[in-house]
């Protein structure tokens, strides 16, 4: 484990741009060499007497001296850059063949390709950016909502980092009140009051597992609010996901190719993103591949946050309780929805009779026809009242990084064990150490103590050139 | 018919790097009123204030002020700029949510969406770039081969419009002759000798008809050299299709949504770009239907530069010469390879001996198994030396516009006219006027003369953002 503020020293080039054709591409270049790579196939006013934050126009050519584009370049002297070394950005025409010789003659010079999110790893590296701002630049790109945008700008700008770096300051002060005492301690002096320890340091676990617990909505505002489909085979679930998935599926495609890990169906209802994940259908089986099936089904029920239970409007009302015996038990903490569909087949009221009584308080019932586009709606507004998100004003801190909830969590774990050792009368050597220990876990998101293999990890997700 | 270089007044924006997610991303905005526009959306440095070709880091916020995105500005004061307005880049974080709000806001601050190729028009309307510069403006971004690339690049930097401009130049001074025999007509002197006026009215038109005549092979650089495979049907067309592309089959997706019209399966073999044109099987027949595509397969021979005429080896030569007498005047004027298929399959010696007396001089005929790597290969060097495309060096004019191409075959027409009236002895105001609609017909390519509707047409090739 070290920190990881040097620079890196070789030069890299890449694509800034999204990939294919556009008017405009743009070539970034950092690295101490940075100017003297560029000015190898550069023609125009030399780079040397620019001064910072210029723009020039002005010819690349290739290795043998050939025009390849007439640029834009753009000088941003170190520190003043994003990376914090020196850093050229050439604009060039949108042309697929143009980007490619360009980068192509770039490393010819003397730069090297970069790797996904090198740029910002630099940034880190100089110390430009922290650790939990590298990651948000990530999940700035990745928003596809204003609350995600909201989130990752906030956590871009430094809000989270400073938040914990007060914490940090808090738990060093307690250490050292700590080992003041374990100094004076064959005197028997206690210059800790230990009661009003106890206090400050319930206060600030209090604040890190609000922080930590912050993620369940951080996680959903990010990747959607996970709502798990269930029922029976053939009760409609298919189509009355089709149907609310409808008229957003472009939305899908968005989310295609970006560092998120899963892929699912998402949408955007009333200002929420929704992440809707089918299941198997439920029934009681002797087979033990369906029966997998249906455990995988509880599991995600038990994951989500929001549960639609889709119900045939013509089972018989002890056939859905049975069922309801399955289903109810996995939605202690959270949303129920009763979907009965089909209504317009067949009469449902025995069974809307019946169901009030099989599902907990605070549940929804709610008949439709996936084949009206009112009674759709009418579910979708169901959906959009049961998920009732809080309300993220701008600068709320809520950790969307399932990293940072881990390390929040362990941190929580650590200060509990410095508490019950207090409380216990443990002497403040043994003491500290737990508190050290918190303090480590939160340097890990931060960045103030990382390894390779955590950095490797976080920048791989990044898009190349950024 | 007016001349447009005028300003066009309101101020546009644009999303200028290709379309989708990556690290950065540009908007531009370009206008008179573009620094009050971007400034009312602007946190930092004020606009105002800032000399050109200068770059900041601020803060783009929403209509409410809402933060949206840290962006760096560049700023190009009028006329300083691409389009000769004040254009200002904002270069944000690429993600599609932030650039998409970004083009919102600055649209709600007064800017209008930028219609496709509206900034490069506005180049050529306030006199930074000619028509044809503009026009290889589009063909820069699509060139997809270092020959196309080099040929728009001649383009884009004013070769072809410097050659233009002096012919008209050349042209003028010549009706200025005419027309200063005219005024003395009365007197009846000759102050032009027309025996010298036919000769530099030859010479000039010399120059045209090489210009137009270059379009066959700046076509071919650009959109590909023709090759049509012919044959009878299940002679192996589609196997020798595949094959042939089968590598680089990705170069073709490149292609697609680019400003070219047709899309057919091209592929770079040996530095020369191959456009293969796969046609209907060839056989007599009383159908009419399948007498039409096989018309069509004859029209495609004809506008084709190579011709690869497939034949099944176990063929009898009976039936081959039958086919070569519906291939061979098809061919007159370009290559020929007959390539003699499925030779794994049967022995086609007989075929191969009754083939050259069918075939015109300098025809190639080639024995292949389609499924052999090693026969393909052959296949590949045997169309590669067929083509024979000439060296286009750095700076050599070569027409790569169809419409440029008409322009100058217009022009030619009518100074031939010119040189008629001239030989004919008829007066010199009437042969002053052909000359004039040459000079006009030079002036549509440079858009010294223009339409709307011919900008309009030639713009609404271009990508939104250019």
């Amino acid at each position: 484990m070290t920190s990881n503020h040097t620079a890196i020293g070789d030069t890299i080039c890449a694509i800034s741009t999204p990939q294919g054709m556009g008017g405009i591409a743009v070539v970034r270049v950092s690295g101490p060499e940075a100017l003297d790579v560029v000015g190898r196939r550069w023609q125009g006013a030399p780079l040397d007497a620019m001064t910072s934050h210029t723009a020039h126009l002005g010819h690349i050519v290739d290795t043998l001296g050939e025009l390849l584009d007439e640029v834009v370049l753009t000088i941003y002297r170190a520190p003043r850059s994003f990376t914090g070394e020196d850093v050229i950005e050439l604009s060039c025409h949108g042309s697929t063949w143009i980007q490619q010789q360009i980068i192509g003659t770039l490393v010819d010079a003397g730069a090297r390709l970069a790797e996904p999110g090198e740029f910002t790893r630099r940034a880190f590296a100089s110390g430009r950016l922290d650790l939990s701002q590298a990651e948000a630049v990530a999940d700035v790109i990745a928003a596809t909502s204003q609350a995600s945008h909201r989130l990752a700008m906030t956590q871009m700008r430094g809000d989270f980092a400073r938040k914990l770096n007060e914490l940090r300051e808090q738990l060093l002060h307690f250490v050292a009140l700590l080992e003041l005492e374990l100094d004076f301690s064959e005197e028997d002096v206690n210059f800790a009051d230990r009661t009003q320890l106890v206090g400050l340091a319930r206060d600030i676990r209090d604040v890190i597992d609000r922080l930590a617990s912050s993620f369940t909505v951080g996680n959903a505002i990010k990747r959607g609010l996970p709502v798990a489909i269930v029922g029976q085979t053939n009760a409609g679930k298919s189509t009355i996901l089709n149907a609310l998935l409808h008229d957003d599926r472009a939305l899908v495609s968005d989310i295609h190719g970006t560092t998120r890990d899963v892929i699912e169906d998402t949408i955007t209802l009333g200002g929420t993103l929704f992440r809707f994940i089918d299941t198997a259908g439920l029934r009681d089986s002797d087979d033990t591949i369906e029966n997998m099936g249906i455990e995988r089904a509880f599991r995600k029920m038990d994951e989500a946050q929001l549960v639609l239970w889709v119900i045939d409007g013509t089972t018989p009302a002890a056939q859905a309780t049975a069922m309801s015996q399955q289903i109810v038990p996995h939605c202690q903490d959270k949303s129920l929805i009763a979907v009965v569909n089909k209504t317009d087949l067949a009469d449902a009221s025995p069974l809307l009779e019946a169901l009030p009584a099989l599902l907990p308080e605070h549940s929804t019932i709610i008949a439709i026809s996936a084949h009206t586009a009112s009674d759709v709606q009418r579910l979708e507004d169901a959906i959009v009242e049961a998920a009732r998100m809080p309300h993220i004003a701008h600068g709320d801190i809520v950790v969307t990084n399932a990293r940072h909830e881990q390390a929040l969590k362990a941190a929580s774990q650590a200060l509990t064990r410095a508490i019950d050792g207090l409380d216990a009368g443990l002497s403040g050597d043994l003491v500290s150490q737990d508190i050290r220990e918190c303090v480590h876990h939160l340097g890990t998101i931060t960045g103030a103590i990382t390894t390779n293999d955590i950095l490797g990890e976080i920048f791989a997700h990044f898009c190349i050139g950024k």
